[in-house]
């Protein structure tokens, strides 16, 4: 009998809710249908923690009681993910839990919290697709897609692509008809009603300024991390 | 300058996190754009409840605090959902919000908490995949589509099928321009690893056994609920 491997949800306040609970859903079936994992989440104490919607969440653990994990699924958001960037607690624990994990991965505007751990020095990663060029900061090479593989790293885009990633990732630990009995559970069968995103309609500019926004709110106290970020991102734009 | 009207999402011990995260994201998406609308979290009480994974998730109000919502959303779950069937202060809040409600939403099994509530008589609905023969128990006519749309009460299917609801919902309320921003805002582009479901691999007998046993599971103390729900279902199967 195989011990149970561990893969950890990283909280923190202000995170966006969808980023983490789409894959935790995911995961968390691998340990339902008895596949040898469980999925926790860890925060730096189990206290409720406002994600940016109404709701708040409570962790399963704190970041002491999982000190190393099997994997670490880091998620994103705005204003407080970019505050959560100088946050020393939140990316020590990143960085040493990532030192001995199979599996380090992120959702959304989550991958610049890796990058500020320094893990993604050197390799291909994706984001959110209006926080794009601010990988660039942290070494990593930006790549436009639904999620990247670098080794043992794996980054999803925005905010729902967490569940095609975890999805992916339980194909990759469990095999795919397991991934597949999840993905019926689940029902994910999307039917967008308006179809995938037309990306020649969406309003990038509304939405990279929010980002940049949300830089420079979230970053006020940390001008240099700031403008670490900026000079990542050209002198006049983030845009790609 | 018109009210901010309220959207509720119900939530209760045990049920599915997905089932209200994504759905809660598309639709506290609202007030950030500034569209007149805010989506708040309910529950008997504010305290701590667990969520079907290692989540446990707060809610933002009490039902007294939001007694009419311009909309109601409730999400469904395993066992735990079907404890909620029978439990009457949640049912009651269900069918007194509902009242006056303009929108009466569900997600998954969360239609068999508005089936017990009263409110799917003579009505057209859907849920999870392998619970749909249940919901004739409350007098609703079964429908396999991503969600149903019977006068004000709109049901979704199984889990993730929520988010199509909620973007489905956005458009009605907002119009599809602000519900395609949104859509790229949250980049739910989606790309199943293993494509859409492939109903023809599914083992629905497992599932369909799973919800049989969830439902003696959760109402294991009221077993006339539970003779109801099996007589929905004919003598022998759950099975379509």
């Amino acid at each position: 009998m195989t011990e149970t491997r561990t893969i950890a949800f990283v909280l923190y306040p202000g995170l966006t809710a969808l980023d983490f609970v789409g894959p935790l859903q995911v995961i968390s079936a691998l340990k339902e249908f008895g596949l040898g994992f469980e999925a926790v989440t860890v925060a730096a104490a189990r206290e409720p923690l406002q994600t940016d919607t109404s709701l708040s969440v409570t962790a399963s653990h704190t970041f002491e009681q999982v000190p190393a994990p099997y994997g670490l699924i880091v998620p994103g958001g705005g204003v407080p993910t970019f505050t959560a960037l100088a946050d020393e607690q939140l990316t020590d624990y990143v960085r040493q839990a990532a030192r001995s994990a199979e599996v380090v991965a992120s959702v959304c505007t989550g991958s610049l919290i890796l990058g500020s751990a320094g893990l993604l020095e050197g390799r291909e990663a994706t984001t959110h697709w209006a926080a794009m060029p601010i990988l660039r900061a942290f070494g990593a090479t930006p790549v436009s897609r639904r999620w990247v593989v670098d080794g043992r790293v794996l980054t999803a885009a925005g905010v729902a692509a967490g569940i095609d990633m975890a999805l992916h990732l339980a194909g990759e630990l469990v095999g795919e008809d397991a991934a597949r009995m999840i993905q019926a559970t689940i029902e994910y069968d999307p039917q967008p009603p308006f179809g995938p995103i037309d990306w020649d309609r969406v309003d990038r500019g509304f939405m990279e300024s929010w980002i940049r926004s949300a830089a420079e709110k979230g970053l006020a106290d940390h001008p240099e991390l700031l403008a670490r970020l900026a000079m990542a991102d050209g002198a006049q734009s983030m845009s790609p």
